[in-house]
């Protein structure tokens, strides 16, 4: 009889994940019953909010419990089912236990066009980090042509995103990352103004006061701590942040003040964070314009595939490390 | 010949100014030219913000420099005048130096009705602390009927009318204030539904969880420092943090970082920073309706009056001590 393996969150990590919270275990293949549907994963997301779902206490999601299968942004093939319109082959969008097969009942399934962008973009540029760029980019940090627009985490899924949307709205963009290969990416094929190697710069304000010779009009942040308190002096008046993540205080194991100096009430800035599902309703309408960039080339976007469905736990704590360039996803079958 | 008195910006404080900053001087008594008004001064302001321009470098004000006379809020009135349409007696109310006498050309004056409000109030519930309120409340903060508004500095000039404008709009308002005769102020007499003395609480942040059992959705904030990170674990999912001054820190001779915990993220938080500058297109608009309510009861104000030219330095001091009650002004001469 054919198995199935599934990962079990085993223990919550004291700092800097390891891996070693996840257990890979075997069970029975699972049999859909009536109005049930088998999926096989082809793509398994791995993404920086999952260290807040691993934290115990209450948050915007709640957290992963110990001995059961987290879960994830995943797409897959239909296996066989017994769903209408859903027919077996087709290939699937939606949020899975991290196992190869699941049962669904099709509740929160997107099907994919096949004939499209390939099937791994739902979990990127067209999937909750093209929509966390679309809606952190255009309704919170709202650029104005001539502006200066600063990303960090730029390379990655969301920042490389969110920087080309403000660079399309005619901003001046300016990106923060931290390999050679990530900066000359960002100046070379994405066509940024500016990109600053936060790790390689001995003096990171310099660098950012001369990569933004005019002060900064926009930051879009994923990473907070230092970097931010970086960029935070050179804010112009009427500055907007826009706080998408914080991903250099996810692994902290006590909070250390962030000694961020934002002036703002001398500069009248705004500081906002947001969450994607906020703009669940216009998800549609986004979608739409993220394809036609796409597949008209006006956006481009960088994946990382790992692949083998167990190397998940490595792709995640690889994020925190900054290992991925652009989209994380793990490949677990190819459809 | 009769003297004039003015002060002279003297020296540059460090820490806490002490009021030895500011030097009396005598001078001849101005005499009018061409197109000038001779103005006796009545009542002079001493405002929070003044502390900004007594530091050197760069701000939304100029700095005000040594050797010059410091600018204030003032109302006065015309004693002589060559400037068609402000005769001599009118009552006026516009900024100019800390002295007993100044010349006008009339640019800046606002004339003041003597039938309305007491002409003090120019300075206060009818000048830049009321307009401050007001759009700080209503533009920035954002109050929805059922919200629960806190607002520190709670009985001084800007926050007993942020509270009680809040309070219109139908929220639940908490005020923190630093005496037993504040609290009972907000209390008794502006009806606000709670008030925290956070001078006497030993455990600030319960005293607030218990006076915020539904959370914080708007914070109008005056203080910053350990009042704000009090607030701020408080803070309900959309909250919005109006940022009008950040008092706790103006003394600072370093700046010490804010340990302040907002979970930008997860609540979706919007802290903005404002200065009533902005808004002055709406001045009028904001006027008029200030001073219907004023005159038909349904804003109420305090003022701390102190008398006498030579205690202008004392006033201003005070404010960083919190010794003064709503608007604290000097008064120069009953008109």
């Amino acid at each position: 009889m054919a198995l199935n393996r599934r990962y079990v969150f085993a223990q919550r990590p004291h700092g800097m994940p390891t891996g070693e919270e996840f257990e890979l275990v075997e069970e029975a293949m699972p049999s859909p019953g009536r109005n049930q549907a088998l999926i096989r994963s082809c793509y398994l997301s791995v993404d920086p909010y999952m260290r807040g779902r691993m934290r115990e206490g209450p948050s915007y999601a709640p957290p992963w419990q110990v001995g059961e299968s987290p879960t994830a942004g995943a797409v897959g093939r239909v296996e066989a089912s017994d769903i209408v319109g859903l027919p077996v082959g087709s290939l699937v969008a939606g949020t899975w236990d991290w196992a190869e097969y699941v049962l669904s009942d099709g509740h929160g399934l997107r099907r994919l066009d096949p004939s499209g962008a390939p099937p791994q973009a739902a979990l990127g540029v067209l999937g909750m980090p093209g929509l966390t760029a679309y809606f952190g980019t255009f309704d919170v940090a709202r650029p104005r042509a001539g502006d200066t627009f600063v990303v960090s985490a730029a390379a990655g899924a969301v920042g490389s995103l969110a920087g080309q949307l403000a660079k399309q709205a005619g901003c001046r963009v300016v990106g923060i990352a931290g390999t050679k290969e990530k900066i000359d990416f960002l100046r070379e094929e994405l066509a940024f103004d500016a990109a600053v190697d936060y790790r390689a710069e001995g003096d990171l304000k310099g660098a950012l006061r001369d990569a933004c010779p005019t002060g900064v009009d926009a930051y879009f942040d994923n990473v907070g701590g230092a970097v931010t308190a970086a960029v935070a002096p050179l804010m112009n008046t009427h500055g907007r942040v826009a706080v998408c993540g914080q991903i250099a205080t996810y692994n902290q194991t006590r909070r250390e003040p962030p000694d961020v100096a934002w002036d703002l009430v001398g500069r009248r800035l705004r500081i906002e964070g947001f969450l994607v599902s906020d703009f669940q309703p216009r998800f549609a309408e986004a979608l739409a314009r993220l394809e036609h960039w796409v597949l008209s080339g006006r956006l481009r976007y960088r994946e990382t595939i790992v692949e083998g469905f167990e190397r998940m736990p490595e792709a995640l704590v690889g994020l925190f490390k900054g290992s991925n360039f652009g989209k994380q996803v793990v490949k677990v079958y190819a459809p």
